[in-house]
């Protein structure tokens, strides 16, 4: 005899592929499911189908979008371009609401030793993008460590020729770090005292 | 202009609502949930739906069950009965593959703080199966702290005139904690040692 009937084992299963959730948290998520009202856990369900469902990649900078362009690039100054690792970069910036610019998510960073080259991620499209003219900054924000430094050094060296600023955000961020994790003070002061490199 | 876009902020909300889950898990989650392909992710919500379309409480124990009467009650000595406070406590227990007997779930305990009085956990049901004969002995399992040891007294008392045992799981199981919580060597001695109150 199971320990779990097959519904409630399913579902731990299904909690258990969660980021840090462990056979324990996923039976505590279970538990609270079944607690829950057929409506709420319908609720619940349906935001699951929904996000893949209608969350997409915008065209241009290939950030989080339900259209086929995002909001921030149909709206903001497109003369400044952040250049970010992954969407939830965005997401860290955003929270500022300093920033007036755009941005360009890489989905990546140049990893040798993960098998990541610079054809893997979205620097084919920052140079079509900053090539169509109109850009007169880009900000390297992509993660303080050895491959976000890497990535930011490589796309600065491809940039440089086509006669736009690089700027890369200060080391007000903790060296090591993750960009996502920063708190907003030190985010903040990252962003403005950036330097051209 | 939201930081979130609407479906993955309406995701990160509904995560939010798991214990333990913040802000910061939350989105975790919903990014993970994003990078999952499209069956994955149906395969998570459908899941979340099946367990409250196909769980429900054991007509006899209370425990969850797909049935009508839940696999232990079918096919289990009936001459113990283990009364527990949540289903979550039958699991602790059958993880031992030691306990032949079968359960009974208060789904609560007495808590006077809490407006919980005798009448609203399932004391009527555990008196009305004893009542019906063929029962040896009632193994008290309720949790070690202060709501869990009155409610035990209090069961043993209406008991005791029906003519059966009513014992109670030794004090190897560490006082004030959580059943769920005890370690099996701990649970399997205080299911072992437990003595007639």
């Amino acid at each position: 005899m199971e320990v779990f009937i097959e519904p409630i084992g399913r579902l731990m299963n299904e909690f258990s592929k969660l980021p840090g959730v462990g056979k324990k948290t996923a039976q505590r998520y279970a538990y609270k499911v079944i607690s829950m009202s057929e409506a709420e856990a319908r609720a619940f369900a349906d935001a699951i189908v929904a996000v893949k469902r209608r969350v997409r990649f915008c065209r241009i900078c290939g950030n989080f979008t339900e259209d086929e362009v995002c909001d921030i690039c149909k709206t903001r100054d497109k003369s400044t371009i952040c250049v970010v690792k992954e969407p939830k970069d965005v997401i860290a910036l955003e929270k500022l609401h300093e920033y007036k610019g755009i941005y360009h998510v890489l989905h990546g960073v140049i990893d040798p030793m993960n098998g990541v080259s610079p054809n893997d991620i979205r620097i084919r499209e920052l140079l079509e993008r900053v090539g169509e003219g109109g850009v007169k900054e880009v900000i390297m924000a992509t993660n303080p460590d050895v491959e976000g430094e890497a990535t930011a050094m490589y796309i600065a060296k491809l940039l440089k020729p086509l006669g736009v600023l690089v700027t890369r955000i200060s080391r007000g961020v903790p060296v090591g770090s993750e960009l996502e994790y920063a708190d907003e003070v030190t985010l903040s002061r990252a962003l403005s005292e950036r330097k051209q490199i």
